[in-house]
C-alpha cells in the first residue's frame, strides 16, 4: 500500500521548523509493508495545497497531512478539505465537548478562537483529538482516503499510532510481509564497506535488499525482505543476517536497530553496572542522550559537566599539576577525570569527553575537533584521542557517539560472571 | 525567485533519518528575499527523481536536489540528471583530485568505490566539495537551473552558503526586499494571542504579514515585510514591532529571532554572571543547549545531574531530612540544589530541575509531567512546580525551555550595576 505525505505549514518551508512528522508516520506504517511514496512539503497556501492533493492522490491510494489545523487565520487547510471533497463546514457539538475537555485538562479555559477547531467540513469522518484541539478529519473519495492530521509531532505521533493507523489497517489490508534486519558496523568506512560486500550485495536474490545508513560515525546495514510467505523471508533475512555476521565479527556493534545510548544501557543492564559522565566539550550531551531514554534510571546515577578547569580540579579530583603539564585536552587529564566521575558519582562506569569543539580554542598542536575521550569498566581505562571534522555541533555529536560507542565495545563481549564479586 | 527542493534518499522516506537540509536552504535564502516555494521528498528510485525534477521546473526558476549521491549503488541521481540535462558520464579529473585531498585530510586512502565520485555528467559545471566526497553540479536548461548538492547536512550547508548560493545572486538578481521582525512572548497561548490582536491582525498593510511559530511553550510572532524600498519597509517594520512591544511590555521574553540559550547568554554577558545548573530529570540537557552555543566557555562553568538522591545529597549538599520529607520532586529539593549547584560549581547563577519525565514514577500526587523548577541569581531563588504534558522527549524539552526561561525573566530587566558590589 502506498501512502503519500503532504506537510503543511509556511513555518516549515520557510525552515523555522523541521518536519519530523513524515519520518514518524513512515517507521509507523513500515512494520505493516506500507511504504511512503513521496512527501511534499507545501505553504499555508490554497493553490498549493490542492495541488499537493492533486498530486497525492495521482500517486497513493492513502494521503495523510500534517499541520495547517491551528486555529489562527494563517491554517486555511479546513477550507480547502471542505472545497475538495464537498459538503460544507458546521460546529460539530462532539468536538466542541472535546476541545472543551482538552483545554481544560491542561488547566485553560475554552477561547472563542479555540472554539473555532470544532467547525469541520460535512464530508468528513472526525477523529476525536484526545491530546490537542485540532480535530483529525477522515475524507474518502472513490476508494481513497485522505486524513488530516495536525501538526504538532507529539500530538500526530500519539493519534497516528493510536487511532488512524489501526482505522486504515481495516481498510486497507495488505498481503505482502516485510521485514527488516538491522546491523550496526563501526570503524569502516560506507565506500570500503560497499566495496568489500560488492559482491556478496549482487548476489542477493531479488526479494532482499541491503541499505546503507550512515550516521555519526556508525553504517546501519539494513536488509529489507519482501514476500508473500512471512515466514520464508523471515527465515532468509537471518540467513543473510548471519553471513554479515560471519563476515564481520568484531566490526558488529550491534544486531538489532538500536541506538547507541540504547545499546549501551541493554549492556549495562545486563551486566548489572552503573553509569557516570563526566564531560567537557560535550556539555552535557551524553547525560542527555542515556537520560532520554526511558528506565535508564536504573544504571545512570548521574554527571559532572566540567567546563571549566576549575570544577575539573575541585570536583572530579584532577591534579592541578595534570591540568598544567598537559592542558584540559589530554589524555592523562581524561582519566583523571574518568576515575574522579566514577568516585564523585559513585558508580562502576564513566564516558569521558575533553575536547575543543571550536570554532574557537584551537591550536596548532590541538586544532578545533580534537576530542580525549575515557571509558572506565571495573576492568580498567580505555582512552583515545579523536579528530573530528566539521563544525561546533557535528563535533559535539561525533564525540557523543564515539564516546558511547568506545564504552559499549569494552562491555558487549564481556561475560556476567566478570563482575560477580 | 522562487526555489524547488528535491529532498533524494529511502533512508528519508522511510523515517530513519530527518531531512534538515530544506530548513537549512530555506533559512539561508531567505534573507534575499527567496523563497521554498514546495519540498519534495523522493525514495533513490530514477522514476520519482524525473518526475520530481519535471515538476520543480515547472513551479520554480531554481530546482536544488540534496542526498542521492554517495558512492553505494542505491545512489542513482548522477545518471538520471545526465539522461534528463545529456551529455555523457565521464571521469573528471579535477573532481578526482579534490576526492583524493577530502579522503586524505580525513586520514583514510582513496579506494576505487570512493574515486567514482568523479565520474560526472559532461553537461554540468561541477563546484568541487571542499567538506565531502560527492562533487556539486550545476545544470542549466532554457534559463533555469537546477546544482545536485550532496545529502550530508553540514557539506551542504557549507557547500550552499560558500559555493552555491553566491553563484545564484550572481545569475538571479532580486529587487524586492524582504525583511523580518521577530518578538518572542511568554505565558501566552497561540489562540488567545491572536484574538488579542486580531484587529490590529486585519489592519495591517497588505505588504506586512503576520506568523504565528509557537514553540516549547514560547510564541515566536514574526513580521514578514515585503516592498521594493528597502528603508520604507524597515521603516514599518520597526513602527509595527514598537507597536507590539508596547501593547505586550513584560510578557515579550526578547525582540530579536534567538533561541531561549542565546537570550540566557547574552544577559549574562551582559552582567558578568557565571551560571551552573544542576538537573535531575532534564539529565543534562540544559548544560547541553546552553554549551551548543559558541562563547558559552564564557560564562557556562559546568553542571551536575544529579539523577540519583544519593548524587543529590553528597554533590549537592542537599539534606537527607529535606529528601525524606518533601521527595526528590518538591520546592525544597530543587532550592537546596540551586543552592548547592552554585556552591559546588562556582557560579552566581544556576538553574534546576527535578521532576518525572515518565513514562514511570508518576503517583497521584505528583503524576508524569511533574516538574520543580528552580532558579538562582545574586538576588535569590525563585522556584515554582510545573505540569508538562505529552511524553518523556515532551517533557524533558519543555521543562528544558522552561527553565531556562525562568532565569531569562529573572535576569531581562536587572540592570548592571545591581551586580556591582
Amino acid at each position: 500500500m502506498n501512502v503519500s505525505i503532504i506537510v503543511i505549514g509556511d513555518e516549515i518551508l520557510i525552515g523555522q521548523v523541521i518536519d519530523t512528522n513524515s519520518g514518524d508516520i513512515a517507521r509507523m506504517i513500515g512494520p505493516y509493508g506500507w511504504k511512503v511514496n513521496d512527501v511534499q512539503v507545501v505553504g499555508d497556501d490554497s493553490t498549493q495545497i490542492l495541488r499537493a492533493t492533486n498530486r497525492a492522490f495521482e500517486l497513493s491510494d492513502i494521503v495523510l497531512t500534517t499541520g495547517g489545523l491551528g486555529p489562527t487565520k494563517d491554517d486555511i487547510t479546513k477550507s480547502i478539505l471542505c472545497q475538495y471533497f464537498g459538503g460544507e463546514l458546521y460546529e460539530n457539538a462532539d468536538v466542541l465537548e472535546n476541545v472543551k475537555e482538552v483545554v481544560a485538562k491542561r488547566g485553560l479555559k475554552l477561547n472563542t478562537l479555540t472554539a473555532t477547531q470544532a467547525i469541520v467540513p460535512s464530508s468528513c469522518k472526525v477523529i476525536q483529538n484526545r491530546v490537542g484541539t485540532a480535530p483529525l478529519m477522515w475524507f474518502e473519495k472513490e476508494g481513497k482516503v485522505l486524513v488530516a492530521m495536525p501538526g504538532v509531532p507529539f500530538e500526530t505521533q500519539q493519534m497516528f499510532r493510536e487511532a488512524v493507523l489501526p482505522m486504515l489497517l481495516a481498510k486497507f489490508h495488505s498481503n505482502v510481509t516485510i521485514e527488516h534486519r538491522t546491523l550496526l558496523i563501526t570503524d569502516w568506512s560506507e565506500s570500503r564497506l560497499a566495496m568489500e560486500i560488492s559482491d556478496w550485495e549482487n548476489s542477493l536474490p531479488t526479494y532482499i535488499h541491503l541499505a546503507y545508513l550512515p550516521k555519526s560515525g556508525l553504517i546501519r546495514l539494513r536488509l529489507d525482505g519482501t514476500h508473500a510467505d512471512g515466514n520464508f523471508i523471515n527465515q532468509e533475512l537471518d540467513r543473510y543476517k548471519n553471513e554479515l555476521i560471519e563476515r564481520f565479527g568484531d566490526y558488529i556493534l550491534h544486531d538489532d536497530d538500536l541506538t547507541p545510548p540504547e545499546i549501551l544501557l541493554h549492556h549495562l543492564n545486563r551486566l548489572g553496572l552503573t553509569i557516570a559522565t563526566a564531560e567537557s566539550c560535550t556539555g552535557g550531551n551524553i547525560a542527555h542522550q542515556i537520560t532520554s531514554i526511558a528506565g535508564s534510571s536504573s544504571v545512570f546515577m548521574g554527571s559532572v559537566v566540567a567546563y571549566s578547569n576549575d570544577v575539573k580540579h575541585r570536583v572530579l579530583g584532577v591534579a592541578n599539576e595534570t591540568l598544567e603539564a598537559f592542558g584540559a585536552v589530554s589524555i592523562p587529564t581524561v582519566e583523571e577525570m574518568a576515575q574522579g566521575a566514577c568516585q564523585v558519582i559513585g558508580t562502576d562506569c564513566s564516558i569521558v569527553t575533553s575536547g575543543i569543539a571550536g570554532p574557537g580554542g584551537g591550536t596548532p598542536e590541538k586544532p578545533v575537533g580534537t576530542v580525549c575521550i575515557a571509558v572506565k569498566t571495573p576492568k580498567g581505562i580505555i582512552s583515545a584521542t579523536h579528530h573530528f571534522p566539521g563544525n561546533r555541533h557535528r563535533v559535539i555529536d561525533r564525540a557523543t557517539t564515539t564516546a558511547i560507542i568506545s564504552l559499549i565495545k569494552e562491555l558487549k563481549n564481556t561475560q556476567n560472571h566478570i563482575y560477580i564479586n
